[in-house]
């Protein structure tokens, strides 16, 4: 019988909850605050964003919810998804450690988001609203949402980033084909938008600056809602679908990691994968090193404050307790759009206080190189954003190979790079550069912060 | 339990052998001939272009060849491929009718095209090639084989049609990820390239030119070979992996179709889903109705003479019986540039003359119609060349709704757009033309045929 390459779980062994990590941490994060009272916010000031069923998911002391039915149809289309093995990858490096990866890009739109899109889209229909807003960088957020809002009957407006709306058109064209209306962020379309031009004619936007968009859109229509990708605790929840599958297929190849990695933006991708092995972990079962790693332009969990801050530039969100590089920082416009975002999630940021998982920067130079290897050896071209984990995945098997030990590691491969090719053209060009924040920029951006 | 999604085998019940469908023809299909002596070509003509192992496959008589362990180890890196119900696209139209499809885009570079590439990189390395040559159209077959030369260590030169090299930059970048060197054809590197821009500087080419190129370098360099993606008996027969497997998840879900439809430019997606099917109908196991659709730009099996003629524009290849428009035909430059090919594989052709399978074309606007159906229903975003099966499907399933008939279809859906959204944003533009071959195009093109 030749060596496994993959395990596959069958549509009926499926996970039907979401895995809630916050009962099980030794002390709960701190409140999202309201920006005028800074008194905990409640039910009421977030009734304008988002339908209640989302509202009652980011605030739940329980650890499990379960996922309704049509979500699980929805998620039929491309769930479970496989767990590699990646044998050639650890041939082509000679390491002794056996390295997994839980693979996300053969969802439709090849990332994680619809894991959490299907649910926002099926919440909100149910809900009676009509029209969802949203901001993406790379794109891949934005094509999550407009995928579950034509599977749910909602009108979907996206805010892009003009830096990936300029450098991925790729990822416009198919929000387009599943129907959604797209602007280029700044845009002309809202009042923080015409702020942020009038200041800077030719800027590059930010996550930041197009959450303000899409939210400011949101509140000013009635049947309309606003979707985020990341960061909130109801989205990380919903890709704990990713972890919860891992550990099962990890059962079936008889194996325990010693370390997981995974790259994070505002922490959806790493919190799926992550939440559920540190349920095991704060149970005594396993006890995996979790490793997260982050762009070295953008480093709010290794070099920004822990801080409360807006979650978007113009100021419109709660005040989120989290690791910020200041609500108004600017990354530069590196290919991974999707982990340009100043801050990180608050329940990441305060698991990372406590001192359950390790944090690390990786400039991009790196992070390509690795994923060419990768795509040389295991087929898939990552997207690059998890380049970043796949970067530090190889260091962690180099170190393997150094002392010997067969460590197992596994890591979140949480999308290919078909509609991010030009990075990989700029990168065999010579001209990408690494894009390590400067000392200077870093104080200026944090010296608004409290 | 919650209706079935798709149907998944284990890496363990992936088929370990391909399938010759020609032993169990009531006739054999007539032999290629020498161009010069008009007698059947033997191996030895063939060296200069293709491995022994290759070269026997081609002629086999045999029903069943063993697929090698290294290329199976490969396989596993994305098959088996899933079967999926397409049950939300069935709702959408309101059909009696089940509608099923077998999914390649899968793979690495999301299209079938892997399925051979890899044997065929597999095959040469062993014989001591160290270089690959080919065409490619739309860019599926050269990112196949730049990825199947990645694993077996070969270099790979790729000359794409013009038409698609400038419509589908993305392609490119994924070739070149894979190691590849991509030229656009007509180029000014081969003295095939050279004569069309003599007489058409502004040429957007065609797989015939590309073909002629990609040969002469082949047959000009003792270490190098060349691959071709389809048309040949030993590339569909690679293919025949995806019907082998269909015809197990058929028994997972115990259904028989009654309509197989795929689409067909050389042929092998078709012929790879098809003749395993073939084999249960003339065994009398089952009876589908086995159905390819072609674009009307480029008729070959509908409008085609079946005759001796070219592979290849420039006659460097032997005379192939095919349905053939013509070895000089140039058909517009429609979006599935992947069934822009002049001519029909000779076995698929061949089986169309015994009346074992029926042909219709459809122009690309109701097909990019279907694909966008197809996308908000299923979430897959169909690559431009299975829109046509796919709207062939589509019009089978609303014929059931008018008759009442639950019947059951099964089409290849061999890749997804990924690659091809610019087409999509061709089509929501409203500056798609359909694209007919007139009669006098058609009169024109055949007149040099015997």
């Amino acid at each position: 019988m030749a060596e496994r390459t993959k395990y596959i779980l069958d549509e009926a062994e499926m996970p039907t909850r979401w895995y809630n990590v916050i009962p099980d941490l030794p002390e709960p994060p701190p409140p999202p605050l309201h920006p005028g009272t800074r008194e905990p916010v409640g039910p009421d000031d977030l009734a304008p964003l988002f339908p209640l069923a989302l509202i009652m998911q980011e605030v739940s002391g329980e650890s499990y919810i379960d996922i309704p039915e049509p979500v699980l149809d929805v998620y039929r289309l491309w769930r479970p998804s496989p767990l590699y093995r990646a044998r050639r990858l650890e041939k082509a490096l000679g390491t002794p450690a056996r390295i997994y990866y839980k693979y996300e890009g053969v969802s439709p739109v090849g990332s994680h988001k619809p894991n959490t899109a299907v649910p926002q889209a099926f919440y909100n229909a149910q809900e009676g609203v009509t029209r969802l807003t949203t901001e993406t960088g790379a794109g891949q957020w934005g094509s999550a949402l407009a995928f579950a809002c034509a599977t749910f009957g909602l009108e979907c407006e996206v805010w892009q980033v003009r830096a990936s709306y300029d450098q991925k058109p790729y990822r416009k064209l198919m929000m387009e084909t599943f129907g959604a209306t797209v602007h280029p962020s700044p845009s002309e379309l809202t009042a923080s938008g015409r702020a942020i031009l009038a200041e800077h004619p030719d800027s590059t936007g930010s996550l930041g600056i197009a959450i303000s968009e899409a939210v400011e859109q949101a509140a000013a229509d009635e049947g309309a809602r606003y979707a985020l990708g990341s960061v909130l605790n109801h989205v990380l929840l919903h890709q704990t679908i990713i972890g919860e599958e891992a550990l099962k297929q990890f059962e079936l190849a008889g194996d325990t990691p010693d370390v997981l990695v995974g790259c994070t933006g505002g922490g959806s991708n790493f919190g799926g994968l992550a939440f559920p092995f540190l349920r095991e972990k704060l149970a005594g079962r396993m006890s995996p090193v979790i490793r997260a790693v982050e762009p070295a332009a953008c480093p709010s969990l290794t070099r920004g404050k822990y801080a409360y801050d807006f979650g978007d530039t113009a100021g419109l969100t709660p005040l989120l307790k989290m690791h910020t590089l200041g609500h108004d920082f600017i990354p530069d416009p590196i290919h991974a759009g999707g982990l340009r975002y100043h801050g990180m999630s608050p329940l990441i940021s305060h698991i990372y206080e406590l001192g359950l998982m390790e944090a690390i920067s990786i400039g991009q130079q790196e992070c390509f190189s690795a994923g060419v290897k990768f795509a040389r050896t295991e087929g898939i071209i990552p997207a690059p954003e998890p380049t970043h984990a796949l970067a530090a995945c190889i260091r962690e098997a180099l170190h393997c190979k150094e002392t010997g030990e067969e460590k197992v590691i596994l890591t979140a491969l949480c999308g290919h790079a078909h509609l991010d090719l030009p990075a990989y053209g700029s990168y065999f060009a010579g001209d990408m550069v690494d894009d390590e924040l400067s000392d200077d920029a870093l104080a200026e951006s944090l010296a608004g912060l409290p």
